[in-house]
């Protein structure tokens, strides 16, 4: 069975191929700069080279149809027929309170996603465009809608509550929802497996680190907190997204600046975080750590931001864990910054948190779990890369064979100790091939390596 | 020499006299319904009953004239003659990035508190009034300036810059300031004092809990991070202020209600906090808890949520100072509330952090520090009455004397391991009598108390 993971953005559309009976991507790629002209797709197909072709996608539509051509192409192609494409499963972002876990996309569903455009104005509605689309070009299989918001709807009260006027919460749903959601439960039980625990007795800190972050308490298998908020705006330093500050500020300014609340949306989530603390130069950490190096003054203090704010985040989840396993990073500033890593943890040892700085240095793939745990620790610190579309393609299989349900009462093929992403072995030995010492930090999985 | 203290609010004027030499507080009291009618002066004499005076005060000029009337009354004033109010020390909300200690008003720096007025547009004007109106009134003592963000200076930049555009910073002078110095200027000290050691290598995290709350993290006798921000709305959750928010929130808000900017700033300093989480119920925290006790959910959850970002602060401030010698709790709510004091600290004993639960709910003091350190807790737990009056009191005599200084090249009066507070220890004799067991959780000073 080939199932379809789609992840539909503004002017961009994700997707993944992905063969469930043999447990491996057929292909992945990405459509850019839909509705905006210039649209072209970026094929890849695991041991051949990447491909990109131009062609127009005004809608969502032509988007779809295009990533479905392609897939289906007899020379770049991976399937002789759409037919083959049993299930979709879509990214949808905010599932607002009615959703705690993935479900099949029926037009009540539908309804209630559009209901929610008005929490999500700027990722619901491409969402919801994606499933419309794909259900006019693919109308005989199910779809399937996967939140970003369902993992978070553990949360206990008095972590989504905010200290604002009641009826904002009772009429116009104001509240904590959290979002990557998917990536968290992904790595939460991975986690597990490498501290060969049952994930419901597993405590654990999860840094989401893109160019959006967002940081995860778990708390015997289950979120309890989560930085960002109503909206992803809350929380960690971000690529351009302000996160924590003094909401007088906003007004401030607004005021001196005759700013719209539009536009004060705009500056908050696309002028500020690392732009707009390196003055509008640099949002990729990667562009910020070049210059760090080479003496830029707002580069240095863009990275000890970022990372002093994180250390924050970590030390309060710590607390409110009480007792922690493990503290693992992700995504890619997680699973590719290790500078960010080591600031993010410096001067933690008091609590019990010690990573060995060597390792840590090494820990360069999006391949492999790797173990940066430093002697004497007393809580694990894994690097584990994500993998939110083998999830979305679990829960759409798990829900066309009728077996799907809660994450707290359902376990997914890779909470095997044994499970393996074949695709991402391969790729490790290649890169292991070129520096050895990655083989050495591979994460130990307790039952299976030796 | 008596020095006299004035803390004047929008419709507010609070004061004390202080007799220096005696090292002992002659009267205190404050003026309320400044400006808006029905005013009256309420007098405390240590010894007396109070007494309650109605008197209009159409500007903070009649209510500081009120006062020193009252002061020199034969019946129940405590000085013979105006002359001997020798100086008198002002307390200033917002210092700017110009002072990191205090000053004596000069032209330059009235003018340079009025350009602050912006930056504080609530508080600084009502304190420049004041200073004003006492610098009419009594126009031939020195008068001095205490500001709030003095103590916050020392912050290093990675905690006091925001992710927002660096132009906020340069031009608008948009960072973190941080509210509440004087109180943990004093703190910070008297911790240093019931441990033994020398301030500038104790690390602590204090917690001051009022109707406006805050908390500050000390790394080796400075304030190097605070939980206030731009303005006193950013942080803990308030009486009426709702701390830390997505900033999302408002805008999103603005919109759907209509608000203006001035609108949605009241709503977030007077209309959220424990007021907005119980649905306009309550702020003073003592009915909170009565109401908790008789199973308001609301009230409830307005403690839990209170506490629960309280324990946030204080880990992630743990993770901040990596060692911590003393946590702190000081002002109303904080001396007074046992309740929030335990919850606050609940489940950080993994963290070396362990409360006596006896000791803690006897604690119920405002005139005597007392340790409710748990066995085997790594970390101190004191409870310290503030005294933002006393270092008022002392910067003014210093400065008039001529030998004030920064507090990290100054020592205080209360540094000294013999210092008292001598109407506090007549009140604690007095409690002590009704409530023996309090003597036994009186912080011990080490090298004095045996």
């Amino acid at each position: 069975m080939d199932v379809l993971t789609l992840n539909c953005g503004s002017s961009s559309v994700k997707y993944q191929l992905y063969r469930w009976s043999e447990k491996r991507i057929l292909a992945k790629g990405i459509v850019e700069r839909v509705t905006i002209g210039g649209s072209f797709i970026k094929h890849e197909v695991p041991g051949r080279d990447s491909v990109k072709i131009q062609s127009e996608c005004p809608t969502h539509k032509e988007a779809i149809e295009l990533i479905l051509k392609t897939l289906t192409d007899p020379e770049i192609g991976v399937i002789s027929d759409v037919k083959e494409v049993k299930a979709v499963g879509h990214r949808v972002v905010h599932g607002g309170e009615k959703f705690n876990k993935s479900v099949l996309v029926t037009d009540e569903a539908l309804k209630t996603f559009e209901e929610l455009q008005d929490l999500a104005p700027l990722h619901n509605p491409p969402n919801i465009m994606g499933i419309r689309a794909a259900m006019s070009i693919l109308p005989d299989v199910p779809h399937v809608a996967v939140m970003d918001t369902a993992w978070h709807q553990t949360m206990p009260e008095h972590a989504f509550i905010y200290a604002l006027p009641r009826e904002w919460y009772e009429k116009y749903h104001i509240r904590r929802y959290g979002f990557h959601g998917t990536s968290f439960l992904y790595v939460a039980k991975r986690t597990a497996v490498l501290l060969g625990k049952n994930p419901f007795e597993t405590n654990v800190v999860i840094a989401h680190l893109g160019n959006g972050a967002s940081i995860d308490a778990v708390k015997n298998g289950i979120s309890v907190d989560t930085s960002m908020g109503f909206t992803p705006l809350e929380g960690l330093v971000m690529g351009t997204r302000a996160g924590d500050h003094d909401a007088a500020i906003d007004l401030y300014m607004m005021e001196r600046l005759g700013l719209s609340t539009k536009e004060m949306n705009d500056v908050l989530n696309k002028k500020s975080g690392v732009f707009g603390i390196t003055n509008g130069k640099y949002t990729d950490r990667r562009d910020v750590e070049v210059a760090a190096d080479e003496g830029d003054h707002l580069a240095q203090l863009a990275i000890a931001i970022e990372t002093y704010r994180l250390k924050k985040y970590i030390s309060s989840y710590m607390g409110v864990l009480g007792r922690v396993d493990a503290i693992v990073f992700t995504a890619g500033v997680g699973e590719m910054g290790p500078i960010f890593r080591e600031k993010a943890l410096d001067g933690l040892e008091n609590f019990g948190v010690v990573i060995d700085k060597r390792k840590n240095n090494i820990s360069l793939t999006r391949n492999a779990e790797t173990d940066i745990t430093g002697d004497g620790s007393k809580i694990k610190v894994f690097v584990i890369p994500t993998d939110e579309e083998l999830v979305m393609t679990e829960d759409t299989v798990a829900i066309m064979e009728g077996r799907y349900d809660v994450h707290t009462n359902f376990t997914y093929s890779f909470q095997s100790p044994h499970y393996k992403n074949l695709l991402r072995e391969e790729n490790f030995a290649k890169e292991v091939e070129k520096k050895p010492e990655l083989a050495e930090i591979k994460a130990k999985i307790p039952g299976v390596d030796f």
